[in-house]
């Protein structure tokens, strides 16, 4: 009885243990902001594309360690339409995964889809098409 | 010997299946996206202030059920500021946290130190601080 009892016991113990365990080796995550313009007459086939995306390029975001991705859109002028984009950066190399999401063959063929329906905003570094935004307020 | 590798395989089971419960159990979560107007004069006191939020506001949002909840800032034409805000609810009744918020002393106050740093975006419906942009695209 003793023995049944303990071993019960130390079942749990180890379940809760491994709990423990796996909690604190979630991946520490990295939020990120960005901003970039829309044309307006571009706006339909931008909102067609996002709505059914391509497998391939969900999978690669995945695969790059791009998690909880939004893509919001609005209007903060007449006719004067931006996106903002929030995601997560779970991965321990930020500049790998991103590198191996640009040269991404199926991405790239994305990308020449979406880049022509945006307008980079001034100051947007070199080789980026996103402007970063800096992050002012976070609370769990 | 049987008693004992039993009792073992149970207690593991027994965890495995409150593991799946309580995952079961995890609320829902709607995300949102809004942007808002900064007046490029009040940007430093606007970061001071969100760079030290008041304990009883954050609190509140954590009563309310706001969570992951970031602000963002981008200059995104020369002196054109603007925040843009993301947040996952994780409530039942958005309506009642959103009003128990805005009927909150304490972030009253808040927000009559914030308000007067930001600029309306036109089109944003009446008693509406943030215009609520549309989530064009999500993954997870």
């Amino acid at each position: 009885m003793r023995k049944y009892l303990f071993s019960g016991k130390l079942s749990v113990i180890a379940c809760l243990l491994l709990c423990v365990v796996l909690s604190g080796c979630a991946p520490e995550v990295r939020r990120f902001g960005s901003v970039i313009a829309l044309k307006g007459e571009k706006r339909e086939l931008y909102n067609k594309l996002h709505a059914d995306p391509w497998p391939e390029v969900v999978g690669k975001l995945q695969e790059c360690n791009i998690r909880n991705y939004s893509i919001y859109q609005g209007e903060l002028e007449k006719g004067k339409w931006y996106l903002f984009s929030y995601f997560e950066y779970t991965g321990q190399d930020l500049d790998a995964d991103m590198k191996s999401l640009a040269d991404d063959p199926k991405t790239q063929e994305w990308w020449k889809l979406t880049d022509p329906c945006q307008i980079r905003i001034p100051g947007t570094p070199e080789g980026q098409q996103w402007l970063s935004m800096k992050e002012v307020y976070h609370s769990k």
